[in-house]
């Protein structure tokens, strides 16, 4: 019974979960608190929908696809109280969960589309006449059906993705867009995980990404967990570490992509791609395709969620300061898409022209 | 004897003191200990060279004027031991004390400035057979000229571009390169300062400037002592705040400026000025004619200063992460003159072609 024997040398390329269901309807939301990462590792398990609306709105699982995967977990959570009732009070209680979930963030599409696939789900079944505990079964497995799609993208992203990796590339990303922020081994750093499970020697020049350090606490913590060689940099440095040839390309993730390329990502990721523009660096987008939405036209249409100033202004480690300080504190901007070089999406890289280009590939059946 | 009447509105626009000598050549120079603003004001009492050297290497006192001012303190400071002994022991505490203080901090101009005119200024007097004790004094009067000539030349700056800004002019800025970086009202705050004298309406957005947060400290801190609306924003916000229009320009200092224009100035800049030329909005640099130096013709010739990483870790809040990851912390960046609109100068707005103009303005006789 010795455990299989492990090379000192072997790395560690199995990226973290950031989100679990245990169990079956009667059963928990496991989530890893990303809030206190680093420096601690909880896990949360939640159980009821007005705790997973918390969970998403402080940041305690975030990233786009996982706020997705959530939110449809959120449902079967929201909903499985009124199992055993009426119809008609089911169909209220998913009604109240889906409008609670939607107002936890705005920005991220995936989080409207996994809650309109399960809303759709449960009406569709509820339609055909299934009872409430038979429909709360369906949702469990849609919801699941999300989460492994989604595990199933990262791994098409990463695929895709590394094939613009040659050996001993260098990647600068922004924000987290990695495993923490997916349900497998994320978007941005799919292509680099990927890249070093063949065998190549990839590094990456981590964004600490102000005001909530995501780059700092989580990029930079995961990257080093699977065992891959990670410099974290100030934000500002960003354009010279691009200006100095340190990188061979830029990836970030995305809240939401506009029909025409513009993409809503964590703010300062516009600033990323002008240097990258200016330099000549390709600056790539790596994203599921939930995350297009081609009912807005550009970027203008995107709302952007605009956080609470106290999360920049504790940073100015100034108490007496930060209760007068007036803070702005935008959480996305918008990069038009003529600085985007492609998406990389489980379909394959998007080139230019996108407003062509987007729309075929998006409409290939899969 | 009553303290004079002050209306309730009234402004107070007298900022704040960096540095001051106190006393004759055994007095004191007194530093505002930057590294505790906002939450602490505290007055450091400098009476030797060694501590003066490590102030300014640990930016108790920092801002590249203020760092000149600082240094010809500091060698009046590590001289006076020696001012009663021979002219060749005086020589030699002169020679020490100056490259003492030249290790400090590499990339601002203004250090070396300020240090080669100290040292001519003595040797000057030495040669003429001025006695130790009497160069002393010439010494002293020597760094309070400097000091003084970098009040004058600040206002100079306020006065120059304060005609930039028009009321209601909102301005972007990077770092501090306010009173608290000079011996007077600043260099990129100087016109802001001169513009509210005149009774304008302007408001300050201020990036944070990671890490060591000069911006959320000290620019915001000194702005909202003088009654100057300033809203704090994460330096990643800059580009989206100027892509919204929120400013009519951005201005900020320089710690050095290569002969063509390229210039020096604290990591974050470079990227501030790729937003700015995006959208149209003027990009100026406020600096004394000292922080030029003609004898590097371009940016590539500039050192810059590389920090500990701690610096960039400490943000992280990951001790245990802290020890084992990898960080890349250059204080400074380089912004290619084809990016910047104008430099503001003591001695006027040099616009471009500044090949052309900059030797031009700084030939001239004042």
């Amino acid at each position: 019974m010795a455990r299989p024997a492990r090379s000192p040398t072997s790395r560690r390329f199995a990226p973290v979960k950031a989100i679990e269901w245990r169990g079956g309807v009667d059963g928990e939301c496991l989530l890893l608190d990303q809030t206190l990462l680093p420096a601690r590792r909880r896990v949360l398990r939640v159980v009821d929908l007005e705790t997973m609306g918390l969970a998403i709105r402080r940041l305690a699982v975030r990233g786009a696809p996982a706020i997705g995967i959530a939110a449809a977990y959120g449902v079967v959570l929201g909903v499985r109280t009124d199992a055993n009732r009426s119809s008609e009070r089911f169909e209220s209680a998913l009604r109240r969960s889906v409008a609670f979930l939607e107002r936890s963030r705005p920005t991220a599409v995936n989080l409207f589309w996994a809650l309109r696939r399960m809303n759709d789900c449960a009406r569709t079944h509820l339609d055909a006449g299934r009872n409430p505990a038979r429909v709360l079964e369906i949702l469990l497995k849609e919801a699941k059906a999300i989460h492994r799609e989604d595990e199933a993208q990262c791994e098409a992203i990463g695929r895709y993705g590394k094939r613009l990796l040659g050996d001993g590339a260098a990647v600068l990303t922004h924000c987290n867009a990695g495993a923490l922020a997916t349900g497998g081994i994320g978007t941005a750093l799919a292509p680099i995980y990927a890249a070093a499970r063949a065998g190549r020697s990839v590094r990456v020049f981590a964004d600490e990404t102000r005001p909530l350090l995501q780059g700092a606490r989580l990029t930079a913590w995961e990257l080093a967990q699977a065992g891959i060689e990670v410099t974290l940099i100030c934000d500002g440095a960003a354009a010279r570490v691009i200006g100095e040839g340190k990188v061979h390309c830029a990836i970030v993730g995305a809240d939401r992509i506009a029909a025409n390329g513009d993409t809503a990502n964590k703010i300062g990721t516009y600033g990323v791609a002008l240097a990258a523009r200016s330099h000549g660096v390709p600056f790539y987008v790596a994203a599921p395709s939930n995350t297009f939405d081609l009912s807005i036209k550009g970027g203008g249409g995107i709302p952007i969620e605009e956080r609470d100033p106290s999360e920049l202004l504790a940073g100015s480690r100034a108490p007496a300061l930060s209760r007068s300080l007036d803070a702005y504190n935008p959480a996305f901007d918008v990069t038009p898409a003529r600085l985007v070089s492609g998406f990389i999406t489980e379909r394959g890289i998007i080139r230019p022209p996108f407003a062509k280009n987007i729309p075929r590939v998006l409409g290939k059946k899969r």
